[in-house]
């Protein structure tokens, strides 16, 4: 089974529109197991329509067209479409009825142009739109089944979901399921990930893709045999270190798997940051019920607030600098104790793109932990782009906390080593 | 002039990644004047795109090809065009070198993963990668020019603006030059400014394009005819109301006119953050140079805290709650005492899933906002998703600020009027 996409609409070719309906349909698919093929944005012109249906119908069993069904002089996708099964447009009286009762329902006079609405493609089964004007339809000829609705996101879901989905799940029931298995890195770069999985020479049967999320890396493995994708994904993880995959789970994120870690410890976390100006907070922050572990903390971005609020001294500034392991020692230290957390981590660096020299060019930044038993910080370095380096320090800073929960040592992501001395 | 684009990767078609390039693109050639003919979005597998690359080959005379140039297996872009092109994979040492010096200058150990990147289908012109490890390459062979660039936003951005645009631009030729005119806005709903738009009747030569970027709304106005579309904008700004319009600059976003103003007026801002958790002190320190007028502030997140850091009194807090104008007002007044700043910005809300009751719903916030001459808090209503509500309480935040540096009364978004009351 190959289902592809036709996305319609000069709207979504000119960029002012994106075109999430795809997403959408991907998304519900990859639930089923089933992989989109391909999909197309064409413009409202029915000779294009009716090449690109050509072209997909090549190889696909679906095609789900979105957009085009509304009821001006640019929308085609009905035409085009009864043009290429050769199914010509037929009235439907009930579907301009249902049409017309929706306008009553609203308050709202019918105007004669939505008319056009209530043509479809002969042998089509037409679909109702809950939400809108544009009925949908689904014709089948041969092996092929084109399936149309409206573009309009809200209107397009449920007619997706509650028509054709239904109809892609049972065909779908004959052939093998496919097992998926995923896990997810931070700290080793995507390049290293894939020569160590490639060189497993893992079997062919086993689909893997990596994907970038700055900074973090997931890596997903498929295969209709589920034992094959589990003894892949065992010796996938092996070959990169347990150490660097913070999550096994499919949707989990680097902030949300420090939060869980924290309320399965029954453990409360303070921030301060300097350079990342509360972005470590924000992340933590934003994940629903995060209240119960993380207390809150300090943006101590000039120097008098890292000496008013933290208690940093002033003779350590001017003696170490604000970018220093000292200087990230005392505001963990400071945050402590004046947050009443379990946890504090604190973050200096030079986020560019000046303030850097030759000591402690752009890049370099310090994490500090504080914790009951004692402070300590590390120092890194990222040269990269100042919101690049931002969310790279938001991220050493979680794992930093992470691999303390865990009890895995705190790693130099820059000299792939770990740490072997302690900073403060 | 034909342009496609060619979007390869399973994370778009397995609905992980949302294809955002091919917006990009658009939003640049249409400001050329040039509309984008197709795109489509393919599987990383080689006799796809191949099979791909030839359909727009049929009418297409550029082919932008994003994605598939990684250094894992599963990127096999080079490898299609080379096929499609009959132009064999070349090995380039400077390209190479390039790569190794990258690894240098940033203190890690080269990967031989990365070798594979050093390849190129023979005649192409090599584009830098100024972000990543990922060249990319133009090739033209007949009438037909492929530009393949890594699918990482931020790597393609700069390598498509400077290199290929430019060749775009120049061939290009015969058309008449286009003036632009921008405005952008906060707080009016996008349905609204498109109706107070079109109720103004602009001539047919100004075209008008709406680009929602949550939760500013960004108005562009083009015409090849210069006076039309200057009197189509001061006309457009003029329906809309100025107070709403926070720039007429092409790129600054409202954080960044904040902090312009903040310089311009030689005054310092610092944070007191409950529901958003450090979201505002991270869009303000995200501006290169922000350390001039941003001190920091407080993430209060807790209710202790509240109470420790920034001096809300216990009884305000069981007496009128942690999501009152009672305590926006305390936490602001509170922020400026202990910051030393000129402004503070608080912010305290709910901002759900959970938290809400029948007297602040999910979505409620309160905006307080302390200077030398006193405090005022206003209420806001805006029930949506945990992350829209953070988002939008941060620029009702920085616009309450914008519009006190600029003199113009706070407003309520949800009534559409004027606060009229002072409720500190």
């Amino acid at each position: 089974m190959k289902i592809s996409v036709l996305a319609i609409g000069s709207e979504i070719l000119d960029g002012r529109v994106l075109d999430t309906n795809s997403q959408f349909i991907s998304t519900h698919l990859t639930n089923l197991g089933i992989g989109l093929h391909r999909t197309i944005v064409c413009d409202d012109i029915e000779e294009e329509i009716v090449s690109c249906l050509d072209f997909l119908a090549k190889d696909s069993t679906y095609i789900i067209v979105t957009g085009g069904l509304g009821p001006t002089s640019d929308d085609l996708t009905r035409e085009a479409i009864a043009t290429y099964t050769k199914c010509p447009l037929q009235f439907q009286k009930d579907s301009l009825d249902r049409l017309k009762k929706r306008f009553v329902e609203r308050g709202r006079p019918f105007d004669p142009a939505n008319e056009k609405q209530a043509f479809f493609p002969s042998s089509s089964k037409i679909i109702p739109n809950p939400v809108g004007t544009a009925e949908g339809f689904i014709l089948s000829t041969g092996q092929l089944t084109i399936a149309s609705f409206p573009g309009v996101p809200k209107e397009m879901h449920p007619m997706f979901t509650d028509h054709l989905l239904p109809l892609i799940k049972a065909a779908h029931d004959g052939s093998a399921p496919i097992a998926r298995r995923s896990f997810r890195v931070f700290g080793v770069p995507e390049a290293t990930i894939g020569r160590k999985i490639h060189s497993l020479n893992l079997p062919d049967t086993v689909v893997i893709s990596y994907r970038a999320t700055f900074p973090e890396i997931h890596i997903v493995l498929k295969s209709t045999d589920k034992s094959a994708v589990d003894a892949a994904w065992q010796a996938s993880m092996e070959s990169i270190g347990h150490d660097f995959i913070f999550t096994t789970d499919t949707v989990r994120n680097l902030p949300e798997e420090v939060l869980e870690e924290l309320k399965k410890n029954n453990k409360t976390i303070a921030v301060a940051e300097s350079c990342t100006g509360g972005m470590v907070g924000m992340h933590l922050t934003s994940i629903p019920g995060s209240s119960v572990a993380v207390v809150g903390g300090f943006i101590t971005y000039s120097n008098q607030l890292k000496i008013d609020l933290l208690g940093v001294s002033a003779e350590t500034l001017s003696r170490y600098g604000a970018v220093s392991s000292e200087t990230a020692c005392e505001m963990a230290r400071g945050c402590l104790s004046k947050s009443g957390a379990n946890f504090a981590l604190s973050i200096t660096g030079v986020a560019g793109p000046d303030g850097g020299n030759e000591e402690k060019p752009v890049g370099t930044f310090y994490i500090g932990l504080a914790t009951e038993s004692g402070v300590k910080a590390y120092k890194h370095f990222f040269p990269s782009d100042r919101a690049s380096i931002r969310k790279y320090a938001t991220y050493v800073a979680l794992d930093t906390l992470r691999r303390s929960l865990r009890g895995i040592s705190p790693y130099d992501y820059a000299q792939q080593k770990n740490f072997d001395i302690d900073r403060c």
